[in-house]
């Protein structure tokens, strides 16, 4: 989940505060490398300077980590910030949460096609790119749902925007209801299909109710949410929802990319592990979390992935995913439907380290799921406490600031996974108390 | 370049012409796998239905070939459709152009990275999943087209929606000025941007300048262009566009998708043959096509890049690209900068192929690129001569209808490249003359 800045207008990049020229008379136009000068009122530099400073005043200018993981040896990694080459970390904030992109299944299956077919598709699903492996890939998901159909996306992002956008233009005059903490990409996909919506808070049915009521019954309804939100830890209420969508007649949209491969018997997520699956109309999910790879999905009836197929543009007019990609998540999902192992070690890990973080006085927040949020509640600190994590103790730990979360929630985002041992947890949560104390902060009574 | 259904009202997905609700009480709503029933005067499932069927009236509606593709065998594929196993065919549309996807530097290149660091990023580029391939790629591409920075995409579709709106957003009261055959993706940016546009006609500069001085020169301006339009295989002329961007003090943003590995010296593009690039703000590519594998990117003066990376949620939120994928582009783009073999062998392939259609008497479109497209003018012709090359000759090319290009202007569109020879062009050329006879339709004189 986040703020994205569309959801707010004051925070979008518009510069609404801005006249909308400045008298610069001389100064350079833009990308004019030729050494042209461009004599006008306006001057696009000058926009981007002030774009880009005002990241700086706010303290959320954000740097990239420069990394390369250890296949063979998740969490580990190289980091090649500073001087001395590069040297070895332990990544505590990857999305790749059962390390599934190392796993032997998936690199073998990736290694073959790669031979088989070679590196990218060619081409669009519709010429040229329509593998073997996207059919059959598409066929597993559909079956991993219980639903009729599958189709993939270039991303998880593309899949909630390509979709969202698609089916409320398809709806005519559709309402779409949208939980306040919705990702980027489904605002993306909400504000581009042009439709009208109603924010309803953060998994409350009451609210959602109240505003499902009050609109004609005749008009076509969406709700979208999420199931597992994965800043703040927490999970819809998923049958409490479906109640309201039969009682107002909507469509149901979830996004599970933080749960599927997860949680379910056969890693369906939380709506396979809640039995609820059925109820849903559409059901999203992403390739590059849990499944360890890239991409995105949605699952359906037949004739709503034939819609979208057929009338999204998000989807038609791409170069299809790598046919070395799709194999890889081929291995990936069949190997998560029989095995429950990943998932358990995930849960225990994430279990152990909330406990040690609770034992230490830690502020954690309680959550029910694999995501261990620690509060911190300023940027600047967190940013801090990440950057002396990284430069003294080989600890990556990206600290997670507006607008991903609210001002005055900022934290740190630890997602342990079966490969992280008891050794690193214990090294972390030290290392986490020594700072905390240096640096002054609270700590709580010990759990 | 395409005809977006959002370019023409008329064409949007979203039944004006339909009442906003059918009364249909006792009908099922949608997705009730359950079995619940939906007393509601709303339909939705009939809805969905509506929207197949018009497709399906208007004969547009596709359904996708299932291929695979032998690397080190490049035209050559296995097609699964039908019931005897996979059989051999001829791929003559892929947009793999110069078959870089089975090049042996990006398999290899490709193969390493997935041993070296496993399958998936395991992040977005801020939280996790910006590793050194992608830095290194980056780098790469900025120095390909002379620009200070470059910026890595999902996709090219991602690239072009993500800049447009960002960029539009960020210059208060832009006006975008966009060629009539722009693609889908330019069109959603823009769209998606909320700023206003004006269209001009394809290719044509004086129109252009009509609707820049028609502004206030206060107000900025971008104008938004392709430089190789795949459908028509024209190209747009860089540098009349730049004089007005220049007199109108307007940003310029150049799409070389069909272009970058192919054009200029080391691959650059036609920004780079007509030594153009340093006029050009932001020059958009792709590297699904040419380079072989998948993603998209800008290149541009550092502070757009670090606007577009701040500021994107399409950037933002999404999980970066596979290292195994930049691994492998960046041994492609590497190749291509200093290998001129593949682009002169495809421009002779090409000009072998266009030569042997005018010889035969074939309706080939007048071209100065790599593409060959053939005219037909009627969807369902079209369609019946791509069906009988594939069942009767082992050859698949895609018929292009509308949207991708106006009704009436319907045709078979060829990609050769340095991997088809010149029996396999006399086979496919006549192979088009016997299916021509048997339809009855017209040769030209042989040229």
């Amino acid at each position: 989940m986040l703020i994205a800045f569309n959801a707010n207008p004051s925070q979008t990049p518009c510069f609404k505060d801005r006249t909308s020229s400045t008298k610069s008379p001389g100064t350079h136009g833009r990308g004019s490398g030729c050494g042209a000068r461009r004599i006008s009122p306006l001057n696009y530099d000058q926009i981007f300077d002030q774009a880009i400073d005002r990241l700086h005043s706010e303290g959320r200018y954000r740097v990239f980590i420069d990394i390369l993981r250890n296949k063979g040896a998740f969490p580990n990694a190289r980091c090649f910030h500073g001087h001395n080459g590069p040297k070895p970390i332990t990544v505590w904030c990857s999305n790749d949460y059962l390390a599934m992109g190392q796993h032997p299944k998936v690199i073998t299956a990736m290694e073959e096609a790669l031979h088989d077919v070679g590196a990218g598709s060619g081409g669009t699903r519709n010429i040229g790119g329509n593998t073997h492996f996207h059919i059959q890939l598409e066929s597993e998901l559909a079956d991993l749902h219980g639903k009729e159909g599958a189709l993939l996306f270039t991303s998880g992002y593309v899949s909630n925007d390509a979709t969202l956008s698609t089916l409320a233009k398809l709806l005519p005059g559709c309402v779409i209801f949208s939980d306040e903490l919705n990702h980027a990409s489904m605002i993306a996909g909400i504000r581009n299909s042009g439709a009208e919506k109603r924010i309803f808070r953060h998994n409350d049915v009451e609210h959602l109710e109240e505003l499902l009521a009050a609109e004609d019954p005749a008009v076509p309804k969406l709700i979208a949410f999420e199931s597992v939100y994965s800043m703040d830890a927490d999970i819809a209420p998923i049958h409490a929802i479906c109640d309201l969508a039969e009682k107002y007649n909507a469509l149901t949209y979830i996004d599970e990319v933080h749960a599927v491969g997860m949680y379910g018997a056969r890693g369906g997520g939380i709506s396979e592990r809640d039995e609820a699956a059925h109820r849903i109309d559409i059901i999203e999910g992403t390739l590059g979390k849990a499944f360890g790879v890239m991409g995105g999905y949605i699952a359906a009836d037949k004739k709503v992935i034939d819609c979208i197929r057929s009338y999204a543009p998000g989807f038609i007019f791409t170069t299809s995913l790598s046919p070395v990609l799709t194999a890889g998540v081929l291995a990936a999902v069949r190997h998560l439907k029989s095995s429950s192992v990943e998932r358990e070690a995930q849960q225990a890990a994430a279990a152990m380290l909330k406990q040690k973080f609770r034992e230490a006085g830690l502020p954690v927040m309680d959550s029910t799921t694999h995501i261990v949020p620690l509060m911190v509640g300023d940027p600047v600190r967190a940013k801090k406490i990440s950057d002396i994590l990284l430069a003294e103790y080989g600890v990556y730990v990206q600290p997670i600031n507006f607008p991903t979360v609210p001002r005055g929630t900022e934290r740190l985002r630890f997602t342990p996974g079966p490969a992280h041992t008891e050794a690193m947890m214990d090294d972390l949560t030290s290392a986490l108390v020594e700072i905390w104390d240096r640096l002054e902060l609270q700590l709580r009574e010990a759990a």
